[in-house]
């Protein structure tokens, strides 16, 4: 029962990769890549079941991802409710600039969790400095769960909007967009995070100075100081008008600059793990490479050895990667030939059910 | 050469490579498993040479790790230099509770790099404004890099003496102290940073309650507030020693934090691994996932070739990373027969220089 409960999001990935078993069984007979036409076989792989056994996974993971999108937009809706009702209750505990109690309340809640904390409004009793103190820590935890996942899910949809839009459909199909998104994630991910970051100080800057009556260089200011959550509150939404439109703003323009430098990382990440197999498959093999990517202890290193050995050497997988799946491996290789056939599956489910 | 620009911190290890590379011994003879004309290939698997080649990469890993750590501190050497020097020259443009000029001016530059900005000393005129604009980005961006590679450094070198002080001498020695720490690394690293964290808390604590008179309740506000860069600024540092305690504390505080939220993430992000990879290897092996995971299309499914398709199908890996090596598997196999043996390695060096 426990362990039915860790594999809950898993479950549906179960049913359909269990669809596949069924539009295709047949092996079909190719040649063995002897001599020079390896390059063909690599190609074919990819054509016929790569193609489709690596589209299924991701679907299956935008699923989850679309399922855990909901549940982290109802943590923050729950957050922000309860944030805020604790915060109206203890408004006569909160000093500073006030305008309407709820609103207060919420835009009081928004700028503790995004860290931001101006001190236009600030506790000033025991309780409602410690319900701060939680608010800002929860807050924190979410901002930062929300970053790891959906604002990645989010932005990831949006990219494709943004390469259809630099690439003419004239050049790209629909396919060819969906696969330069693809094959440069980390650069197009990045793209649309700037522009979406561009688009968000500028309206920022334009309301504070229209709506609160600041300066352009304040009203830039006030923007720079928000979006990093540095808030010194020198400057901030005084307005009731204003502090509406911040509830809003702030949330999404904090995230979006952490989020920005988290595409920076992944980026800088990216470029330099390239280099490493770059590195790596430059640098001259020698026969005792050799020999430790001989998982087999054939004598003989097979392209898939050379994958395993190359991706352990620049860090990709580790040695435990490898042992787990050793080890379901060995499970699965019902008649101990060393190799999976399809002799494997053909043996009764009784023998299989020692796993 | 341009390409060697590339490379640039990778030299090291290129060199270290090469050197395996004369200890390469004599080859002894053996049949080339696809039978084909190259001169007949035989492999003598040296123990002692397989061993050095993966005992030689973590190595450089950290040798590499420790030239980045001392970057990252000059840097965060100069950015306060630099601040501190422009926030002295603006020191008039800069208003509330001062102290000592240079103090105050690296306190400023801290409260700002860290994004804490409590809004004690507040820039009043356009230049340090702009300059606050400039520090705030600049810092969030040069402690987001301290995160992602340094901290983890050291809380990595840290946690091996918390696991010796979990796990007694008489039960594990220095060997099994160090693999204890590897095989539960994400566990571990949470483990010291919490530690690490509840220190810093209540030293901050005691600090305010002893030095700057604020009552408890007071003094742990104020140490929340600052540790999630919260910093609403109706507590904070107004002294001259609770300000150099300050530039200290808050730096390693926030740092601390961040890092505790991000190997919560790990934890997490692990555990979640080990989940798929747990799903992956006990769903039913089709006729489909064989044929599929046959990289060499011999009909039968190797153990290395079953931890591409695993690791892949888990998300570990990606089509990409495949095709990378598989690009550089095909430079390497000069005979074309579709595996690397020696005889690869013998063929002279005028048929590899193509790659």
């Amino acid at each position: 029962m426990a362990s039915d409960d860790d594999k809950e999001p898993l479950l549906s990935v179960s049913v359909d990769a269990s669809h596949q078993f069924n539009e295709k069984n047949a092996l079909k007979r190719r040649r063995c890549p002897h001599g020079n036409d390896a390059p063909s076989s690599k190609i074919n792989f990819h054509d016929k079941n790569g193609l489709e056994s690596s589209l299924s996974h991701p679907d299956l993971i935008s699923a989850r991802e679309q399922l855990s999108l909901k549940r982290v937009f109802m943590y923050f809706a729950i957050y922000l409710s309860v944030g805020t009702s604790c915060f109206y209750l203890v408004r006569h505990q909160i000093e500073g600039k006030k305008t309407n109690g709820v609103l207060d309340a919420i835009y009081f809640c928004v700028v503790t969790m995004t860290t931001v904390g101006y001190g236009d409004l600030v506790p000033n009793n025991t309780l409602s400095k410690l319900l701060a103190c939680v608010f800002v820590f929860s807050g924190m935890g979410l901002v930062g769960f929300f970053l790891s996942k959906a604002a990645d899910y989010i932005v990831e949809k949006e990219e494709i909007l943004l390469v259809k839009a630099i690439f003419t459909r004239e050049k790209f199909g629909p396919t060819e967009v969906l696969k330069e998104a693809e094959s440069n994630k980390a650069k197009y991910k990045f793209l649309t995070i700037l522009t979406l970051l561009l688009v968000l100080v500028t309206v920022g800057t334009i309301f504070l100075y229209r709506f609160e009556g600041l300066d352009f260089i304040d009203a830039f200011y006030c923007v720079c100081a928000t979006i990093t959550t540095l808030g010194y509150g020198d400057e901030s939404f005084s307005t009731e008008g204003g502090r509406l439109f911040a509830v809003f703003w702030i949330l999404i323009s904090t995230i979006c600059l952490a989020q920005f430098f988290l595409y920076l990382a992944e980026l800088y990440t990216e470029n330099r793990q390239r280099l490493l197999i770059k590195w790596a498959l430059t640098r001259d093999l020698t026969a005792s490479d050799l020999e430790a990517a001989d998982l087999d202890n054939d004598k003989v290193v097979s392209v898939s050895e050379f994958i395993v050995y190359k991706l352990k050497e620049t860090g990709k997988i580790t040695e435990e990667d490898i042992s787990v799946v050793m080890e379901g491996f060995k499970n699965l290789d019902v008649d101990h030939s060393g190799t999976l056939t399809s002799s494997d599956l053909m043996l009764p489910e009784s023998t299989q059910a020692q796993n």
